[in-house]
């Protein structure tokens, strides 16, 4: 590239999952954060099965990348906000952005583990939403250093489904509704779900 | 610093766990590999209860750098791939590294539900086991590129209790023993396993 000059290659992005928000929301929050285009490829159920054995571990979501496959939905969203400039400004932020998709991790499996109980209400969103709130109480704003990061748009994909289920989960916890709402306040962001097809998942 | 001088500084590293492999043993690995030195710290159980509301989230493992904490064990590993550059030679890379993590997080929790089931044996391994073979087919002698990545010592991790239970089950996958015994033969982590406490997890 010569000097002085500016790139006006961007690679292709292509999305590919089932028509629902599901594992694959996280990264169109961060594609629309970012202003960067992608195809949001929706396949649908019945032309799954011939799509499958072509994928890398014969799940969804997938990434291509220019024609190169990524699976997995964290390692997308990872990779996204690295290229994006979400992931935190140094290796530190990173992990600590990183910290954040693993707790949330811990959450969603807790969740399936007390839904076999019906307790998911009463403990593990207590529990986790005291987590977030105290987390967001220390740092201020952001989750992690003083930008938006995946970590931001992690916190709020994982609460899609339980709002839509329990609209007042975060009547208690300010700083959350707070930060929800600055979330829902970028354009793009807001453009989208105020057009989103209601999907239960 | 100054231009041509070489810093000497290297951090500090303490990590805390229980006296098990557990969630810890692939910090463990990278710390080794890369010939890095680190406090292997390990806690007993009855002081637990004193350290557990000093840890970020109230669990082990955490890892201090020059006394900043860092918990969950998926992002500390990812952290010290990216410090000891065992983490791929760029973004992408590093999503696939991240890819086959993801993938190891899908086993245990496949294996925890299979549990239930009492059909892990039949179902699960087999299922992995041809994944991870198939995975090194392509590569080669290395899951990611062309060097050692935080994803093979992730995956030689994962099969450390399956093969303690069950000694014979990579007989039918020739590169994942291969694999299996290029890490073993790292001078530091052959030393490392050789004196090793033997441990159930
Ligand atoms: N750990 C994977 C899990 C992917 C996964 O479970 N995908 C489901 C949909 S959410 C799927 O592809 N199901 C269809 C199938 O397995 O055939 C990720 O996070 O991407
Ligand atoms: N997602 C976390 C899970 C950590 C976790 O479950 N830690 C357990 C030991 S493996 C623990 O600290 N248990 C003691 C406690 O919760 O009080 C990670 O991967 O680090």
């Amino acid at each position: 590239m010569a000097e002085g000059s500016i790139s006006t290659t961007m690679p292709s992005y292509k999305l590919t999952y089932f028509n629902v928000r599901g594992r694959a929301e996280l990264a169109r929050y961060l594609f629309l954060a970012a202003g960067r285009d992608f195809e949001d490829y929706r396949i649908q159920r019945e032309d799954w099965p011939e799509l499958k054995p072509k994928t890398t571990f014969g799940q969804l979501p997938i990434l291509e990348v220019d024609g190169e496959q990524l699976a997995q939905s964290n390692a997308i969203a990872r990779y996204l906000a690295r290229e994006f400039d979400m992931a935190g400004e140094n290796s530190w932020e990173q992990a600590l952005c990183d910290q954040t998709l693993e707790l949330i991790n811990d959450l969603i499996k807790e969740l399936v583990a007390a839904e076999l109980q019906k307790n998911a209400g009463e403990v593990v969103f207590p529990k986790f939403l005291g987590i977030f709130e105290s987390m967001l109480a220390k740092n201020g704003k952001y989750l992690v250093g003083s930008g938006l990061t995946v970590a931001d748009l992690a916190l709020y994909a994982v609460f899609d489904t339980p709002l839509q289920n329990v609209p007042n989960m975060m009547d208690k916890t300010p700083k959350l509704k707070a930060h929800r709402a600055m979330i829902e306040a970028i354009p793009k962001i807001n453009e989208y779900i105020s057009k989103r097809e209601k999907t239960d998942i």
